[in-house]
């Protein structure tokens, strides 16, 4: 059984779950994939954050850009735009592949854990790569031009719309995938951590399915949060333009307000030290977080491992 | 109303569809393709020769390749393999665009003959491009391994199976094009023209729909096929090693036979002068049919139209 899980996003949280991969043996480290942002396009099955997990886990990614694929090609987009066809939405050549043959397997019956799995052997990854729930959630962003499916909001809307609230279609019906439940009932489990995602977009679907948000709060292994928030800013994405628009001060300390009781600890960055005070619920381990390099990644794995060890 | 009808295959048959676009005004030519050899492929609905004849038309056809786009990339395809994905069917990255264009429209109920006509228009071509029905018709071919799917024996197999014979699944139900049995009822219709394509899985699929058949035998206007056999060869694709096979002279003469009542004239080249008494059914034209250049392509063309002329 796992020892350690990791739940992740996409760029931010894949780069902690790289980091973790190769500071544990193979077979100590589960991930886990937010599916919110999960979308149909094009007559494919997309799920940009299991694909940046897997593309960063295997090597991949494309550490320039910061998406997708490394040595990418753009014919097909090219072409699409001759044809009149959706353009909003960029798809890589390369990338095209992972899109028509999950989808091919999914409509031959396969789950999406079975089919992630797959994937995931035939990049070579040798961790466990799953999506949260097998049944779909789909998180729509309430915003001032109305409610919009998560992607026509990150990607065709560029996330400036001001954001007022979210909700997860299928996520109170959804089924944890039963290995992730097993893993956090499991004895043998002895960190849980919640990668520097987007609290409310990439973590917040996962805590809306009831039975995964129960199951950690049950487990006896430490949940621990690392803040995406760093300095009053979001590295990556739109968290600190979400929580100025919902109101919230764009702190370290909101987001471990934010996860609550799920949390048993806290990981926030060096420059944040001075907000380490507000937090009183949980204890905080103030560290640098800001992954630049793959030391960067390694180390940043090792200090919440070892952060995870004195709240055992 | 069409002036000109060309039915066509793939490859062959798009090059005297192309020469006939360039002699003849815009309005004036309608071209039929063939969809005996369409197939679903990885979840895309996949057209061949209307691809091939759209790829043509437009000009953006690989003449070097012979098939598909020109300034094609691949990285779908490898990238695909390292997924485990089916590979034997060679898509490129600009092709792709096509296919899942075509596979969403099909999919919000759109007919193919709605989809053809939009992808020919957004690739600026200017004359009718049509499949030859929208009801599904798709060709097997019997093999002395056993029945195979077209493409199966075309791509995978590579043509190496022994063919004994064909069937067309859908044929005898399928409704040929209304707007193809209209232009074959009209009097302004002066000429149909059997583009030098596979007798058998290129026109033959047309033929086998009754109703497409019994209309080209009524159309007051003359039906003249072009030989793809020319010197005992098929300049391209299966046509001659399928007659041999088939205990057929590998003889345009053997071509002219198989169209039968359907024709009122055959086209046939000119190295094949001395079969030319052979053919006592219809008139023929002896000529140059090889089209090596896009000269040649319209040199063919007048003739025909020239020969058609005579047959009125």
């Amino acid at each position: 059984m796992s020892k350690v899980l990791a739940l992740s996003g996409g760029v931010g949280g894949a780069k902690l779950a790289l980091g973790l991969s190769r500071v544990l043996s193979v077979g100590e480290l589960m991930i886990v994939a937010n599916t919110g942002d999960d979308f149909e396009h094009l007559g494919l099955s997309i799920c940009p954050d299991i694909d940046t997990v897997l593309y960063t886990l295997s090597g991949l990614n494309d550490s320039v850009r910061g998406w997708g694929v490394a040595n990418e090609t753009w014919s097909f987009m090219d072409q699409l735009k001759q044809l009149g066809g959706e353009s909003w939405f960029q798809l890589g050549d390369r990338d095209l592949a992972l899109h028509i043959e999950r989808t091919r397997l999914l409509q031959q019956g396969h789950s999406l854990s079975q089919v992630t799995l797959h994937v995931a052997q035939r990049l070579g990854i040798a961790q466990a790569v799953l999506p949260m729930s097998d049944d779909p959630v789909r998180t729509t962003v309430h915003t001032a031009q109305g409610d919009l499916p998560f992607q026509h909001y990150f990607v065709r809307e560029q996330c400036r719309p001001v954001v007022s609230g979210f909700s997860f279609a299928g996520a109170t019906t959804a089924k944890p995938l039963p290995a992730l439940l097993e893993c956090l009932r499991s004895d043998a489990l002895e960190a849980v951590i919640i990668c520097p995602s987007n609290p409310f977009v990439s973590i917040g679907p996962m805590l809306a399915i009831p039975a995964l948000r129960e199951a950690l709060q049950a487990t006896t292994a430490p949940v621990i949060a690392v803040s995406p928030i760093v300095g009053g800013q979001a590295l990556k994405g739109p968290a600190a333009k979400m929580m100025a628009e919902l109101q919230l001060p764009v702190t370290a300390a909101a987001v471990a307000e934010y996860y609550g009781d799920v949390l048993d600890g806290f990981v926030m960055d060096a420059c944040d030290a001075s907000q380490a005070g507000a937090i009183t619920a949980v204890p905080v381990c103030v560290t640098q977080t800001v992954m630049k390099s793959l030391a960067d990644r390694e180390q940043l794995a090792r200090d919440v491992l070892a952060f995870a060890g004195t709240l055992a």
